[in-house]
């Protein structure tokens, strides 16, 4: 349970208090502001705030496109329009800053998506909480044999038990250590001169939580979300991703509407790819051989297509 | 005078109508939206919406710097901390979108800014206004004799005049055709095909107007401040940058005071200029020569020091 | 023909004398090296320089998935893959560095590609050249009808000499003007303060000629490539484009094969397409009524699959 | 000792065999290449590529200004005048590319600077080596008093013991039970699923070796170099930027000079600093009361300034 009570009267306290604005307002997002939706087994995001909605990228398309835009009967028409055809600029108008609480090898996944502002809590300043992610036993699974970056089944009830177990007593045993190196005292109450914030962090392992102000532009945003939202991404991030995507539906309805048919829901076709469907479509019958694919390429081309 | 009555009348309704909200609301700021801030003979800058106040930075900053920066009495003194230190990722928490009509070349210069976001009207799908930048006469000044890449003398008026009426003669000869490229009758009413719009723009000087939507964080539009409020900018970029920078004063007191003084008030110093500074206040006489400076780095440091 | 003969005998020099080097290197683009390929009526590129080849890419891949790629057994297979799957680094770290000539109109679209590095030509420095893009008449199209930024037929003969007699006639007047304005003597030979560089080039139409240095990143250009290489991009940018892609070729063979399939020849279906496609080869009969597409989502689908 | 024979052997076949190239060439980069530069205990920075010397970064700067370049007599004079001027885009023109080993906690704090192409060894792919940073004894310093993220006084020795024994013993467990989870095996020989990679490295401490490729170009690693070759800078992450800034010196000298003239060795004074000094210089004795400071900026500046 990642709240404590001061945390939620904290979130209730600034909930209380609406404001008079004369900027675009979601009702949708208004709602999810400062709440907390819980993540993992300590982690969390929460909205704290949000530029724009879908009024804004229309506004900003019709901007573009003076004129030219007049015949686009409706805002929906033309949000599907542009996300059909990757014009990014207008969503890159709407902006969101979250606050992540989240393991530190969820953090080192998530950074490198470069365009986007960030302020995270400092280990050299100020000292990290013993809040460590130990997974759920279901989700504790075995390497997958077929995919190198995956995982396959579920480990069984000894040896999930046992890597519980490690997990718990390494997280413990570093973080007992972190902070007696902190300390100015040692366990019988001699006192040491303390080592150094910046320096005893490196005994922390990466599944202790961080937290950090994430902001980022709606269009980089489902670029995220595309990637980290996917069955292939690896489930300690996706479950972030999928909670951020519930707000972003509450958001700009008609842009996540776009986004699910076009890029969610959607796939990509090689020229290769193309070609055996329309041979398919012609009644003919192609398999791997005639395909020009290597094998992996096929697989994955009949995972959609069987 | 940039704006019709329906402009003003649309400004004024959107105006008329404020809603209730949760994020941080800025009164400074909210002053300012949507309100057209005239700019040269055509342009405007206008606020449309803004993300964050000086509360933002402070919050930001203190989620990075954990329990570390409690002893810092007052948000002011942690906004001067954070300016002086260069830590910028607190102020790009705060973002603002603004809607600027701009000449072609005012604008080929500010696009350089690379870190924004922007939806420019676009004369592929449609059609440019007949509205020219044409410079007041106290604004035509010769080309600077001492520095490459500016102004001298204001022109005498008989030049002057020749040059107003050039600019005048050219961008009225250049619409003229333009329109009459796009027609689909020729002048004597004959019909004819009408060239396209994405070739009949290329026929537009660089003093016509166009507009953008422009979207950027303050840490980055501190930058673009810092470049073209700045003295040596062209006169008809630093305009509007005075115009944002008289905004962005009420958005962000705080910030934009430390602003001020530690980067449009200050300056900085190679160690070159730091050692005869020493050996001055040592009471030593040092000129260029005994300097190590380069004459032009030399007549850039008197500027400052005598 | 956009090269004197100084400049040919420039890179004929610059290309004569090769130097040793530890770096990878590309035979392909050693030969492009410097070379001018003649774009539009007075544009060129030129391979000033790259950093890396297919070799690198593969290395940059192998360094991220460590033993895990050692079963991908050759370089063609690691770097379609690479592609298909949206591994953007490892091309990131391939480096080239153009000079490019273009028109100002081409220019401004151009910039819009925002992670690049850009040295322009600065007309506030120094003084344009005379030269403008004039269109051949084949290139003399009239605005689309169905397309709103796109071109329809080409102009009729009669027609299309009159707007190139615009084009002509308002570039020497606009040129002869930008020297009028900017002379210290005027036509009669009276001595006059001349105008400031900043000031006069406003009067200069988008058609004339700029040039830069353009730096980017492989995966950077291949976004390029794909929006201005595309049929739907307008013709003058590119010319440009395919230019470019023609170098790229030769630098990384293997890179710019996979590109084409995924890319260039490839296409993007939406959630809805899919279905579509689904139920055809299950051999139903499916128009935009069932298809839950918009007329103009139809109209795109048909265009690939009939 | 970080480098293997087989390394060595490698660095060594890469470096036997130059050959021709039209570029542009650096010497002094030339005998750096994929030498590893040895830092800390088990990491290495090497330079696998670079672009450009101090000749592009004129070259680039004279096509933005074209003639109005041409007084300024000679490179040097230029690259100082590009630097105390701010103009960054002809320094972009150069490009390098690292291999670098580093600890996890290193590569967190590096990994902020965005502008920068990288592909990190992917421990959900493959498994990371034994290998952890262990600081050597005169490292191990307190918790600065007066600095809420530096270092005070190197530990005493009986608690310097301490503290590496902490940092050993656990370093040595968690990396034993990271091997335990992704076993096949038992340690007992009994078979198991084994735990699949992305979760197991949970279990890793921060002080743990990671390497990566990185890619930046000079003006953005200048900026680096600035914030973490800085004498406030965390030890662990400055010797990196110190061997790197090794090689850059001899890469491109003169704007490694004007570098070090302009930024490292130079300061930043604000306008209440520059008035304070006017009035030293004046004669006028002027203490931290009269200046108008915190006691914060006035400790720095009385740092520089006495």
């Amino acid at each position: 349970m990642p709240l404590t009570d001061d945390q939620r009267a904290e979130i209730e306290a600034a909930r209380a208090t609406p404001r008079p604005t004369l900027r675009a307002v979601s009702e949708g997002m208004e709602a999810h502001l400062y709440r907390a939706h819980e993540v993992l087994d300590h982690g969390f995001i929460r909205v704290i705030d949000y530029m724009g909605d879908d009024s804004a990228i229309v506004q900003a398309a019709r901007v573009s496109y003076g004129a030219g835009t007049k015949h686009v009967s409706n805002d929906e028409g033309l949000i599907r329009y542009l996300m059909r055809h990757w014009h990014s600029t207008p969503f890159e108008m709407c902006e969101v800053k979250l606050h992540v609480k989240l393991p530190v090898f969820v953090a080192r996944q998530w950074i490198r998506h470069r365009t986007a502002n960030v302020n995270e809590y400092s280990a050299r300043y100020s000292i990290l909480d013993r809040e460590f992610y130990i997974p759920a036993p279901e989700q504790l699974a075995a390497q997958s044999t077929v995919n190198n970056q995956g995982r396959g089944e579920v480990l069984a009830g000894p040896e999930a038990a046992r890597v519980l177990e490690m997990l718990k007593r390494d997280a413990a045993q570093c973080y007992d250590d972190y902070e007696a190196m902190l300390s100015q005292t040692q366990a019988d109450g001699t006192p040491q001169q303390g080592l150094a914030r910046e320096l005893a962090r490196m005994n922390l392992p990466a599944n202790i939580y961080t937290q950090w102000y994430w902001k980022t532009d709606l269009h980089n945003l489902f670029h995220f979300l595309r990637l980290r939202a996917d069955a292939h991404a690896q489930y300690e991030i996706r479950v972030y991703a999928e909670a951020i995507a519930d707000c972003v539906k509450d958001w700009v309805p008609l842009a996540y509407a776009a986004f699910e048919d076009y890029r969610m829901g959607g796939t990509t076709l090689s020229a290769k790819a193309i070609a055996v469907l329309k041979r398919r479509l012609a009644g003919e019958t192609v398999g791997q051989e005639g395909s020009g694919m290597s094998k992996g390429e096929w697989r994955e081309f009949e995972a959609v297509w069987g």
